[in-house]
């Protein structure tokens, strides 16, 4: 953060040419903001990362065929919560469709030019006469104040907002970074639909967008859940309108038609600050993890390969009954290396160690060679008393590391999901 | 079960030359009973499946090497519960040898010749003394009344005793295969210990156990479980005694050095029978499950393969959304079809057909080529309002076909796992 700054209640509209608008339309019971749009004023490269899911929902159909069309001209994103528009055949890929059409009619733009964002209840046809009269009267509303908002408006089960903006001073002039995201499920495993929307007014190609989304998304918002572990509807859209007239993403030239890609400094710099961006989202999804009291790293270091790390961090992070032992303030370490036992990956036990630690615990020690340590369990429970943990695990194999971020399961997880359609 | 016969009360000291004894050593909190022994009066043939976990506990170990070396004249199992004797490096492994050589000793064998089954907290070492007092009284105490006792003391946070025996009519005379399992953490997708013995009077070479075992297993056990995803001690074990005088296993040659085995209809009805004791262990242990008010079975079909369709099935079954869902008595298909597209295998959304039903309630089409039907909610609430729940996917590509039995997460899954070992 010594190179960037964070921007003040920032949002997908603290970038320069962005508007929104959000609006309650009665599909939420308590009368809350559900439908949004956000809107740049003149067009923008985009890219978008997908559930990598079998079963995928109409407006992520509809999306990236959107995208494969106009990647070089994409001017909005429509949004809309309580309903996923998932399983609903061809008629929810009409409804889609419609809402396209809504959006740019009033937008003075091609249906081809929008996207759209859905979450909520699967296999219920979207309420068209509400999600019309939504965009319609967003499209009247639209302000660079409303950014915030429409982080709101497409919240489910999340019970605070997720919006973040940062300006990047580069050489050329100011960039600026915002974003908002949305998803309170377990996440691990089956999560909640994730949805984010990532803005700039920097100049990028959609090709290099595409890659930098790609690179970014692997370390922020695939660090909370596993890989191919996704909803119907998950989706990460970034678009970036060039309106600062600073152009990031020079590359040095391949060298022997080798595909290596050295990125100038500015754009190492704007990657560090997009990253910084997807991350804070991704760490703030977690944080609000639903029936979540606690936050979780897991670091896990000497595996064979990084993939194999975030295989065992994964699991580790997935397992319902390490995340019900963090519910519990428990150090229950064995389900941690129960977990990491199953992880799919080859594990020396006799070479395992393990530490716990929170900002105010030094690393305690509680596994050395694959047994236990003489800690002092009461040292490990005040570190599990506190709100955000550390686990550390060494598997002492090879240079392979990962950390994946998580929370703990208890009681209102169970609540909330046993109650939610009903 | 026409051709066998359910014995009450049956247990795995119902087949002839098996006696058990269980007493309480204080190492449970409430005086219950948590030592028991189950002694073959002569040699047994014998076959384990084991945990595939890469964290593997002391008695795991122990019991393959035992098992290769003598698995034609096994003599008993010894067993305690509140102790998994996992993570405990090199003294767990000396303190399972000197379990063995105890009740060796009082058993009048050797110590090569008795299993160890351990189940309980992981990572602290056994209290031997209190372990050396319990072998040592339950050897004086050895009856084959005791059999139901024998499957008490190895009960973790099981409510219930699980055992059971049949009687099987061959050609050659009646054998009985008995049984006892325990395991009641949410078996999905990171089973606490599940443990079981199977015992028969019937006369059996290792070699075919051991394949009976197998076969048997993946039919029962891995129908509650994830491929692989298995805790630190679980185990299986089957014995035979042959005291009944009746030899099972009788296989066709090999045709022109094809691997071909065809067994004879008294084999083909013992397999059948030890299916059912393991089915019924397997399916006690998911009713037992931690917290669980209803029972659901799993079935899919049409995929391109058996393994494939195992594959949904217990992403499914392992779903803590879909598990929250069956709590809340809510018809959420959203969910079963979000899980099944997450399962790593390939589907075609459009050809997908789910049904619910109930033992009193006919199967309810909720989805006709991937969108739902014209059914009433009340019907499907009706449904997911009994104990007894079927739900069946079919993903029309292929033949193949699984069934998986799971349970619903409740309140009280966190409760019992968020305090267990506190």
């Amino acid at each position: 953060m010594t190179k960037f700054s964070l921007i003040e209640n920032g949002s997908a509209t603290s970038p320069t040419g962005f508007v929104a608008a959000a609006v309650a339309t009665g599909m939420k019971a308590d009368g809350a903001l559900d439908v949004a749009l956000l809107v740049s004023e003149t067009d923008c490269t985009a890219a978008g990362v997908f559930t990598r899911n079998q079963v995928v929902a109409a407006p992520v159909i509809v999306d990236r065929e959107t995208l494969k069309k106009n990647a070089k001209r994409i001017r909005a994103v429509v949004m809309n919560a309580k309903n996923a528009n998932a399983c609903t055949g061809t008629q929810g890929i009409d409804n889609t469709k419609v809402m396209q059409g809504l959006a740019a009619e009033k937008l003075g733009c091609e249906a081809g030019q929008v996207l759209v964002l859905s979450t909520g209840v699967i296999g219920q046809q979207l309420p068209m006469d509400k999600i019309a009269q939504g965009i319609t009267l967003a499209a009247d509303n639209l302000s660079a104040a409303h950014g915030a908002m429409a982080a709101q408006a497409f919240m489910t089960t999340d019970t605070v907002a997720k919006h973040i903006a940062v300006q990047v001073p580069l050489s050329a002039g100011v960039v600026t970074i915002g974003g908002q995201a949305k998803g309170s499920g377990m996440i691990h495993p089956d999560m909640a639909t994730m949805l984010a929307v990532v803005t700039t007014d920097a100049n990028i190609s959609d090709n290099t967008m595409a890659d930098f989304l790609d690179q970014v998304v692997e370390r922020s918002f695939n660090r909370i859940s596993v890989d191919g572990d996704t909803s119907t509807n998950d989706s990460v859209i970034f678009m970036a309108n060039g309106t600062s007239g600073v152009e990031v993403g020079h590359t040095s030239e391949p060298i022997f038609g080798l595909r290596m890609t050295t990125y100038d400094e500015d754009t190492k710099l704007f990657l560090q600050a997009l990253t910084y961006v997807c991350t804070e989202l991704a760490k703030m999804i977690v944080r609000d993890g639903e029936g979540a009291t606690k936050f979780v790293e897991i670091q896990v270091e000497g595996a064979d390969d990084d993939g194999e790390a975030h295989q065992i961090a994964n699991t580790i992070a997935t397992s319902p009954l390490v995340k019900t032992a963090f519910a519990g303030g428990d150090a229950n370490w064995g389900r941690i290396l129960a977990a990491a036992g199953r992880a799919g990956v080859e594990l020396d036990p006799d070479r395992l160690q393990l530490w716990f630690s929170a900002e105010t615990h030094p690393p305690l020690q509680v596994l050395e060679q694959g047994a236990p340590t003489a800690y002092a369990e009461t040292e490990a429970s005040a570190i599990f008393a506190e709100t955000d943990i550390v686990v550390r695990l060494s598997v002492g194999r090879g240079k392979g590391e990962a950390i994946v971020w998580t929370c703990d399961m208890t009681h209102d997880y169970i609540a909330i999901n046993a109650d939610y359609r009903t």
